[in-house]
């Protein structure tokens, strides 16, 4: 253990974006107001905010060692449009024909809340939002950074769509269907995009944002790939290993949902072991990257180590 | 009658359209193809195209008499992402937590076809996809284009968001909880933002696309909100009067589902009558833009008598 007090600094970067995001979401007013309270129930309800939390540090690594950087608060847009894409995910993947859950970080998730009609509306407002707050950033960048804004954006909604996040859905939705297949290949296809794809996104833009060059570009990808597989596998450990109250939803739900793990395919103790091995390729990589790397080494062991 | 061939046109311009469409599709591959195979399906299952024809015409008035006007082949990246949108839209508006359709233009809905979780999933990768293709035509286009790329995209997604579609569709749901409510203010907000704003959306980006000046953009979004409402009231009578054959749904579907229409709020004649005078102040509007405005006129006429 290190005298670096990460869950300090995990709160306080948290606490800052929770108020980021608060001042980016939009106000609830007139007939549209139902769906617009149902989007900041989805986004409040919490959550570790490691999106933006990565994004934001991919950024600094390389904005505080250069001058090729956007401004902090387009950077912002960013961040909120990330966490919109991430709890849309989520809020649709609640719902009844999906993994059907009620509960979710110990509340109830959006459809128990709203009625599924308003749910999958306020999913469907917080990945259009996602692509408002970008469009405006990129509509009102100088004419130097515009084109950084356009690859950043390109970048995001490539790794959010069929070629990513909502493929590897598609495969998690079917694998359901196909239960009990144990297949490694179609496993590792859904972790590769489910989890990590917006994992990528959200590094690769930051990275893109501060100005980094594509030699470094390339190595935030290779370390966000390690650590957002490590972060699922963690995922799919702790839904085994895990307690419903520090989980905030019943633990073995993946198993009742028949999910395809990588428990039920590799077994625990490999597991463990490919968590930690990715994770040191994590660190190793993340060596060759410029700026103060300390906070991203302390969360990439916390992310892997973490009990929900 | 005139002797212009108005639905030889939109028969050909749709086929055009639909040819547009199938080239810029994603391939089904890979472990996501169920879900790139309903997008597909969705899309193809057909439709009036009326989006992409409406922003292409509008493009061309300008682009025509100009020289100030993105390529074509950026245009119809726009194009195929405005009738994603629409697609997108009208797949979760048939789940069964909305509408509850099994039937459109006379084939099985999405979700009839492929399940509800593929459908939720379907409707997302559309939306997502829209993003996709607008993304790369700005990230793509030239120093010059870019801003303008930009304001084009902007324009698109506010439109089809919380302060447009989405917040239309919010209305909408809620209006048939309260089951009778004859509120003529949330019935214009309805038809305004539910419809209205993405016909907006077409003809304003492809004015912008083409190069319009900021007055003629005015023109068009005044064109286009009473082209878009007077299109929205048409519908409403259609499914009181319009036949199943042609309708290709159940009519007094909107009866049976409790909507919100025209006719219930404001009668039969006066339902008429509003849809004459938008359209006839469509058609002066129309005369203030430059180009040939011939097919525009002929459409107008044809999109508010229409059958289906």
């Amino acid at each position: 253990m290190s005298d670096y007090d990460i869950r300090g600094e995990i709160s306080y970067r948290k606490s800052r974006i929770d108020r980021i995001l608060k001042d980016m979401l939009p106000v609830p007013q007139g007939y549209a107001s139902t769906v617009i309270e149902a989007m900041n129930y989805s986004v409040e309800a919490g959550g570790k905010r490691l999106r933006p939390m990565l994004m934001s540090e991919c950024y600094h690594l390389f904005a505080d060692e250069g001058t090729d950087y956007v401004p902090e608060e387009t950077l912002r847009s960013y961040m909120g449009a990330i966490e919109c894409i991430h709890t849309y995910s989520l809020v649709h993947d609640d719902l009844p024909a999906m993994d059907n859950d009620m509960l979710r970080r110990g509340m109830p998730t959006t459809h128990a809340k709203y009625g599924e009609a308003i749910a999958i509306l306020a999913g469907d407002g917080l990945l259009n939002y996602a692509m408002e707050l970008v469009s405006r950033a990129v509509a009102s960048g100088s004419a130097e950074d515009m084109p950084r804004l356009a690859r950043a954006q390109r970048l995001i909604f490539d790794r959010s769509g069929i070629y990513g996040m909502i493929g590897g859905q598609c495969a998690d939705v079917e694998a359901e269907d196909g239960k009990g297949t144990l297949d490694a290949d179609l496993l590792g296809y859904i972790h590769r995009n489910k989890t990590a794809a917006l994992i990528i996104a959200s590094m690769l833009s930051g990275a893109i944002l501060g100005g980094a060059d594509e030699d470094d570009q390339g190595v935030v990808a290779l370390i966000a790939m390690r650590l957002g597989v490590a972060f699922q596998i963690r995922d799919d450990i702790l839904d085994i290993e895990g307690s419903e109250d520090t989980l905030g939803k019943p633990i073995g739900s993946d198993e009742k949902n028949d999910k395809l793990t990588y428990v039920a395919v590799h077994g625990m103790e490999k597991a463990r072991q490919d968590v930690e091995t990715m994770t040191a390729e994590a660190h190793d990589l993340l060596e060759h990257l410029p700026g103060d790397k300390t906070f991203l080494h302390e969360l990439f062991d916390e992310l892997v180590t973490r009990e929900n």
